[in-house]
């Protein structure tokens, strides 16, 4: 089934966090992808093999502390997981572009980031045209089942007039990394304190709701994006914690973006143990009203490394310069 | 909520069947989109005002039965709705691509030619990319619900073992021809007959296949396409007919796709009187499972204009040749 003859794509792993060392897991897997170089500024992780840290079996690439040096390496695609701000992923990607390198970044705020920061966007844009190369944010969400695929799915209509998309997650399955990040088990006045904090939110709601805005060409004067709580009535356990009646048992968050006083995005992102009916839904209402439904939703975990891999190739096709995924040829899965 | 500083995109409609006057139907409602020219080579059409035959208001645009003097108006892009078949729309893409036009099409063999056809399909290819345009074959199927929809859906994967399409139909709510088209009235004898004849049957289960395996890297062995009668146990009526028990309520046809014995892509049509539950959902087996469903299924006729009309933006910006759905940048509506 596979098509050998054509060479697998070089890849350079900039950040080796959670998030880097799955992607470089998922690298090692595939026949179509390559690790040439590893690269992370942690000196506790330098000199160690890239595959050993991501808990697989050694692949003879030595972390580099130094991007510069990394960069060097002769590739094909950076794969940049270092952060979720996009100003501070940037002097990261403008080494990446003096070295003439295309990448492809989990960092959220990179997803769309033309509406919040236009300059340093227009900035990036000019090098990596000047580079001939494409710069893209992508992932689980932002990247695709909040705003890419909407986004697809109104190619079959006549006329949308609004679009709201569902992500509701039953949080006991997940990891307790997770199931904190949600506020699961704390009481709603502790769950308050991190909310104002920053601590409890999604990243990209913002970001998918002025993609999906630019693509369609809607001018969005206002958009907000609301964190609640949702309380336990009754206790509810998962492996890790049991939470209380009274307790907080997770998020419930909530962007919209309004043309005027019209609400015409809506995404709901739903997470909390005990969630009756997971699933990813996609409404779009117009002409027709498309009502689509991923059953049981899509592994946010698998998903977003697979996501950057299968990426890969269509950063490589996409005109010079800042992409989104509303702009790159279609991403898929591919043997090679 | 408009961008009113972009131009619309102006296109040339060339064909004017029942699709080409839906479309100019489509162009004439959207604020993005103007008529500039029309072509026809019915000489029963030349010299109507494209909107009168339309069935809406008149546009200012007669039907040119010359297509070299249409292709001459100053436009954006071509709209090609004239045929099926790819070596019958070959020489009106060459005239096309001779006036410096990129082309999107709702020719069926279009969507993907490269398989059944490799030389004429290089030959576009080279023209377009020659006349640094693309040409695209589009619409609801092949184009987007059992090819390219799939195809970004597998984007979340790890690996993909497999691919299953279903588009579930009630027939008894669409029109006389479609419902006459599937079959439905014919004895088990007629339909067969009509099955050998060619009549009965969808075109594109074997390019959407072949776009699948191609983006996905799968070399296939063999490629099936069978269709079947479904027959009626107790009569069932729409509108327009009656079907007794015994009598064909419409069509069941199966594509094939085949890595050695292993069939790795499934498409299968049922549409038929009565369908008790009418859907399109994609199911991919792999590392996750993935299982889309639209509920209800989305609207055959409105779908295909729209998809044309929304491709016109994706096939300006996507790379010179001859494309497909699975390496144009993203489609999506849009409002200029």
């Amino acid at each position: 089934m596979q098509n050998a003859t054509t060479p697998p794509l070089r890849v350079i792993q900039v950040g080796l966090g959670p998030i880097g060392q799955k992607t470089v897991a998922y690298v090692a897997e595939r026949d179509g992808v390559e690790l040439v170089a590893a690269v992370d500024i942690d000196p506790a992780k330098a000199g160690q093999d890239a595959g050993t840290l991501a808990g697989i079996a050694g692949l003879g690439v030595k972390v580099n502390p130094d991007l510069q040096a990394g960069l060097q390496v002769p590739a094909d695609v950076v794969l940049l997981t270092t952060g979720s701000k996009f100003a501070g992923v940037v002097p990261q990607l403008e080494a990446c572009l003096a070295a003439g390198k295309p990448v492809v970044s989990t960092c959220e705020e990179l997803a769309f980031p033309f509406a919040a920061e236009p300059e340093l966007a227009a900035r990036v844009d000019a090098l990596a045209r000047q580079a001939g190369v494409a710069v893209l944010g992508t992932g689980v969400n932002p990247g695709f089942l909040m705003d890419a695929l909407p986004l697809f799915l109104t190619s079959v209509c006549r006329k949308v007039d609004a679009v709201r998309v569902e992500r509701w997650q039953d949080a006991a399955i997940r990891r307790l990394p997770f199931q904190q990040k949600i506020g699961a088990g704390l009481s709603p006045a502790a769950f308050a304190d991190q909310v104002r904090a920053g601590i409890i939110k999604h990243v990209g709601f913002a970001q998918s709701i002025q993609m999906i805005a630019g693509a369609l060409g809607w001018r969005l004067d206002r958009v907000e994006d609301e964190v609640l709580p949702v309380v336990a009535t009754e206790p509810v356990s998962s492996q890790f914690l049991r939470v209380e009646a009274g307790q907080c048992a997770g998020v419930h968050q909530t962007g919209r973006g309004f043309c005027g006083d019209r609400q015409v995005i809506t995404l709901e992102l739903q997470a909390y143990l005990g969630h009756p009916a997971p699933h990813d839904a996609v409404i779009i209402h117009g002409d027709p009203d498309v009502h689509s439904t991923i059953a049981g939703g899509v592994n946010g975990d698998i998903a977003t490394c697979s996501m950057v891999l299968n990426a890969l190739k269509s950063v490589r096709r996409a005109a010079p310069g800042l992409r989104t995924m509303a702009d790159v040829p279609l991403t898929h899965w591919y043997v090679r």
